[in-house]
């Protein structure tokens, strides 16, 4: 895959003008030594990539001239919301990577009891960049939408309301002795997969909890919300292995 | 899950005495102060933990006697054997700690045209105590083996060799022009999933490439071995993320 370029004010028209700043214009003009006339791939996270002519390369900047845009569709049929309590330092980055690689769609960082970490606009930004980072390197065209800190239930909510596909709801609970019946990835499989097709919905909406897990009360009300809870074996998962098995799990089983 | 101490001579005897050295003395020495008569939990790396009491300590090491051994029989039902192309620096930690968390049997770090990097002793030696730290964390009470690097049809053979149970061996690779015929893991599904649960082999060999893929000709021997290729989806992976996704997909469809 060619190098592609992040352009933010990208909104799917041919013909436009594209100015590029910051790093992207750094990495044009430095290291690919751009010169008027130069091709370059742009992508501005929403779906759309253009073949775009640079004319002008300034001292920070570089002006290009869109000369073709596509429509791009590689979501994956399966609509996953993933709301994690981010674990930290290096797993917080590994984990965005890994679901942006993966898919997901929706990322929010789940408001918990046994909280671990502050969830501030400057985390949120970082969070940000590291999906336009990662989309980069594996071609996603759609960026995996970073939402602000939230509960469970509002979350929930918020997905619902982004989409237009009422969502699956679950939360992710290590086996414990049975009283929440937890179902396994296979119980989920044998419910709904059938002939060779998910038949179940289509938008997932996934809760992981922190190092420790979720307090018995958390998990305890998404049972009675109705929620299953996703158990994912006898290991004790990390929370960025949780988060990134059950994505891989069920983003896998769409077209 | 309470702190485990790995001692490496365990094997499976009662009574027994063990003697801890190094980071594992260090730890319950200075962080938790380790008095005679304390008792610990001690694990092998081959399957048995131990309730072990502390009889004398030392300035470097400890001396603890065995009062009860126990088998822990949590491998997953699905044996993965995991041959990959080894990633660079911190990604090759990720890929280690990840693998044995999701609960692979063995690894091989793979041989293979667009070898990226060398695996020395070191390299191994660094590894195997990736895995040990990894089991501590995750509960995990058998190592995930590491294999010495071997080319794609040595890796099958000596996996094949260690193991009671015939793998299905695959090749991950990318989609491309269709022409390898390409399996989705919903194409395994569709196949191997009937009546909730998983019919086809229980031992299962994957390879996995380097950064830019195999080469055609690696990909045509594996084909004209009669290996399926596993194509895991638009979004191209990188490599831990393919090996983290595959394990996590089929370790998933056993018990």
């Amino acid at each position: 895959m060619s190098a592609r370029y992040y352009w933010e004010e990208g909104n799917g028209f041919d013909s436009a003008t594209a100015i590029l700043a910051g790093d992207e214009a750094h990495h044009l003009i430095r290291v690919m030594r751009a010169k008027p006339g130069d091709e370059f791939l742009l992508f501005d996270g929403k779906g759309f990539e253009y073949r775009a002519r640079a004319t002008e390369i300034g001292r920070g900047s570089v002006r290009l001239q869109v000369v073709e845009t596509r429509e791009i569709c590689n979501d994956p049929e399966i609509e996953l919301s993933a709301a994690v309590a981010l674990p930290k330092g290096d797993r917080q980055k590994w984990l965005i990577e890994k679901l942006t690689e993966l898919g997901v769609r929706r990322f929010i960082p789940l408001e918990v009891e046994r909280a671990d970490i502050k969830t501030d606009d400057g985390v949120l930004a970082r969070l940000r960049r590291q999906v336009v980072e990662a989309s980069k390197q594996c071609g996603r065209s759609r960026f995996m939408e970073i939402l602000p800190p939230m509960p469970r239930r509002e979350a929930a909510a918020a997905c619902r309301k982004e989409s237009d596909c009422e969502p699956l709801c679950m939360l992710a609970h290590p086996i414990s002795d049975g009283e929440f019946g937890q179902w396994s990835f296979r119980d989920f499989l044998s419910r709904g997969f059938q002939d060779g097709r998910w038949t179940m919905a289509k938008h997932l909406f996934l809760a992981v909890g922190p190092v420790g897990g979720f307090s018995d009360r958390e998990v305890r009300e998404a049972v009675d919300d109705g929620w299953p809870i996703l158990d994912l074996g006898k290991e004790v998962y990390r929370v960025e292995t949780a988060a990134i098995t059950a994505a891989a799990l069920f983003l896998h089983l769409g077209d």
